[in-house]
């Protein structure tokens, strides 16, 4: 698959691919294996690293493979949970987390692994490479090796997409470039931390909870879709999806949160949607920026009871409907009311 | 509206708006209305201004309103009708036009524009407001003057956007931004022209076309989709779009050009729909970049027949296709030729 | 003189220029002057404006005239002395002070005034222009607009540059770009606020000190001179300056703070005039960044006695220097620890 | 040295270090040596290395080492004279040629060896690395990679810095920052190519001269001065300098190229210095943008015979100046004429 490490792979500071040969390559990388340490401990399979010593330390890790190995545009629902289970059968035993992942849709697997993964206290970084890691050009090694110090040596209990020498918040990251190596951003806050000569850390860390807490949730909602307004966008084909038996929709509205109100056909038909209780969230087609419910035409909307999602992101808001949505013993009321609060940090609060 | 001049006006080398409001307020503006200039020819009527004098020459307008005043939001495809016709109309007596718009949808009307504007000779320079135009830290006023100076002084034959100090194509350009007044940008092309101390002209201008053979597209489709690939997107939900009597979709997919092929179902609706001869067109989702159709995961789409829509913006392709489905005279074939071909300037097309 | 308002006037909350000329035009902007307020209270001469109403409150300001006028590139250490003195006699009768300087000297004039001005508890806010105020194009007005915006309705106690919608702190301000709009920057350290449509307090605020300690430096030194290093500069004309009746050096090194040691000439007549107390600091010549006083090159220098001047910039090393070098009852270890010594956020200092 | 990979070392298509440490090292990166590559002509001895086969083509190299390795910061013109040499004599053999370089004075090296190198018509490519390049976080292994192929693959015929992805021309090249990966930039001139998924180059490829006209220049003259203005500056110190045996001035003077002229000393001192046939230069203190000759204080300048350096950086003009003036066949008035012309791009010449 263009432009990515070819698979999702996942490690738990740890890591491993088209098997045997991503293990054998790993192990031809002197930053990443540093031969001269011998593991002594029992348990230390044949799947355990030492990365070199460094400033802070030394980090170790084991790698995991995922079968089959999954191509990042085939990533589903089912994808995620399998992964959050993998990291709560091993939560006890590590420091950290890195999860190989193609970059198509890496920035959707870490908003849903950032509300999936309830009470973490421990790093979970996603990364991956727009050049696969074993071609001379490849950016996976320095990826790879900035994700296991991260998720090593710093206690940024997230979870966290590094790319680029950036580490990001993974509920508010996005892909934004199909061919730089920069690739993702986070268009709505500043990254958590840059590597430059010294890794610098750039806001407040968030409170990490405590281990016992931590659990996966167990199931996610799939019946939820995203409308992307636009001019001319005919209305006949909007309301069947309003109508049909989807649970959870996205608006991607223009600016600050605007649709027309002409016809109001629209805004009957979502009004009538949220009185069948299906959940309707406001966000910006902008890709920076926030909805801001004070405007008239979104009052509009949130006068038929659509949900202001601020500064989300697409990825991010889906993924929470579809974590919202999901909770069996939440009522309707619990449900929007979380829809509307700041989980992990997806939205910005203004300060007033 | 929120962070729009209000309302959407025309210039033909002119203006106006609250109608009476607007052109009694543009009069007290020094910069774009010098009382010293005396207008003596017949057919000068109150709706003309002077700008002062400046390096290059001297600006003269007359405004226009629209009736109703229409909100940014509120725009449709009559209206780019309308804007098209009034130009038509005016388009031997003036040097170019200046199309005061919303921010919200300014993107898709100065996509729209560049189609239907066909064998375009001058300058259609679209601009606005993040601040309305009359409030003390209004953008406004700048953004009407810099976009009066390149229509009246600079011969680019093209629809523009000019905005903060920036002339970009217009169906390169996209909201970027709901709060800063940077809010636009054309990611995948360089700024036609920008201003500083001086006006630099960034890339080789378009060639300009006979003025006898302008015209306005006499149609616009309507009946065009926009589907916004995420993991876990119900099928269910898709198909009967696919299925509808819709005539053009734009796919946003994943990175350069990837969707799942898992389960078959997806791709096989879009075959389907590309048989029932529905012009189906890839583009990415990410902010820049390009899609490949030489990618695996493209592949798939290319065989099913989708068009490779390259690094157009969704603005673009969509009123591409608007504009391409609408040719009356056109068959089947003729409009999937245009749809994969570049029409003005609108996708990049490599040097090989 | 090119790129700039085209001469220095000073603003307590006021303003003037080439006097009547700039008065009158003054008159005629709607947005810096609301013909429709009415003042009544007894001395409010015909020098002072009310801007029109908007959220947050009405400016009122005041326009006093220097004369003569100076060109940027004539500003002298006296000019400063007489801005100061300048600002003291008015200190208590207004919110805070704007003064409209030429933009070529602009980031030295904001940096002395950050530290002559002791005690500081209101805004000074410099401001300019790319393009002179009353061309067609300029960037004065927006500029002006939103220095009395934020001099007027926020309480930040600082010296500060407020220039294209950016406010950066005084001392970490330079002129980076000749031509753009976006002239000043402060590469170090993050804007003190941003003017989008709203306006964004970015960074935690300094503290006011009370009014009645407010004094202004009465002495700046002269003797004071740069050194910019390259490869093969020529030792034999170094020498002499660091030989001179120079007070104070600001050496100009590579990267985090090196120099050649080869031949040993150099770093001994850097020696030299330390042992006679010439205050001699060493910062970066890269545009971004700060001297590590911890590697090996810098160490030749800090064991020679040179300070390390962090992320300073140059215009603040040089105005600082002269600011303690002038204070004639610090003895010579006074001035070299308070040359060390942070004093209004001049440089960063980790947090270790 | 703080940043650097530590040493000079040049590689002629080729490669090498603290001698046996680095060629050891070399040999364990996989995307530097391709071991199953099988070297068979006789010539090839063990400082050859293969590159793994990549879209383009295999690029082979050989490493030179230069004796004693000389730190970064105590680069000298005659360190320059021997990387000349050092190319002169294997210029016939190679494709291009790779100099590996710390990062503190590499933009100077790359300027002077833009201008040394006659009738260039292969590339010269220099890089480095803010971490050094057998760290774990080391960026030396990229950009050795990335120069390796572009001057191996890519027939750009000019000195060229090549860091972080991004190929700039050398005498266009300043580094930017001392501790971000992204050190250098050309503020001036937008890259001439670009490292992402593809190789992008950005701007039409200069001429190449042919092999046999190749030459270094064999002198470069020494006594340069570079005198940086500020409010203040003590005209005392300043003097002596002019007055001094020197044969060239840099100023970096205000904005657009804007010096005081009150009190007129200095200006007299420098017209006293350009009778003496020093030949002075005027470039901006500004990171971005250009003298301008034909602004009023500019004037001063130009009327008193200095010469306008348009846009370039302060390491192009200091190398230049010493290149020319190390001309022992041309006479004054040549000199005068090559400094104000343009050689190899080192400044931007307006359409017009």
């Amino acid at each position: 698959t263009g432009g990515t490490i070819g698979m999702k792979r996942e490690m738990n500071g740890a890591y491993t691919p088209t098997k045997d040969y991503f293990l054998q390559k790993l192990k031809d990388l002197p930053m990443l294996n540093d031969k001269s340490y011998k593991f002594q401990r029992e348990g230390h399979d044949n799947q355990w690293f030492a990365m070199p010593c460094q400033e802070g330390g030394r980090v170790l890790y084991r790698t995991t493979v995922f079968e089959p190995l999954i191509d990042s545009s085939d990533i589903t629902v089912d994808s995620w949970m399998r992964i959050g289970e993998e990291i709560q059968r091993n939560y006890d035993y590590y420091d950290g987390f890195v999860v190989l992942h193609g970059t198509d849709t890496m920035a959707y697997t870490a908003s849903a692994l950032s509300f999936m993964c309830e009470n973490l206290g421990k790093p979970i970084i996603l990364t991956g490479a727009q050049i696969p890691i074993f071609e001379v050009r490849s950016d996976g090694i320095d990826n790879l090796t900035s994700s296991l110090i991260m998720a090593g040596l710093y206690k940024i209990p997230e979870v966290l997409v590094c790319f680029d020498n950036n580490v990001l918040r993974g509920n508010r990251t996005r892909k934004r470039d199909v061919e730089g190596f920069s690739a993702f951003t986070s268009p709505n806050a500043r990254p958590i931390a840059t590597l430059e000569i010294s890794i610098k850390i750039e806001v407040p860390i968030l409170e990490a909870r405590e281990a016992e807490n931590f659990r996966v949730t167990e199931n996610m909602a799939q019946n939820v879709m995203l409308l992307h307004f636009y001019p001319g966008i005919p209305i006949d084909n909007v309301k069947p999806i309003l109508q049909s038996n989807i649970k959870g929709v996205v608006l991607l509205t223009y600016g600050s949160g605007n649709i027309t109100i002409n016809p109001p056909d629209l805004l009957n038909a979502i009004k009538e949607a949220v009185d069948r209780e299906v959940i309707i969230i406001n966000i910006t087609q902008c890709f920076k920026g926030s909805v801001n419910p004070a405007y008239a035409a979104g009052m509009n909307l949130t006068r038929a009871g659509v949900i202001c999602g601020r500064d989300m992101t697409p990825e991010a808001a889906l993924t929470k409907l579809m974590y919202v949505i999901g909770k069996k013993n939440w009522d309707h009321k619990k449900k929007r009311e979380v829809m509307a609060k700041n989980i992990r940090e997806e939205i910005t609060i203004p300060d007033s």
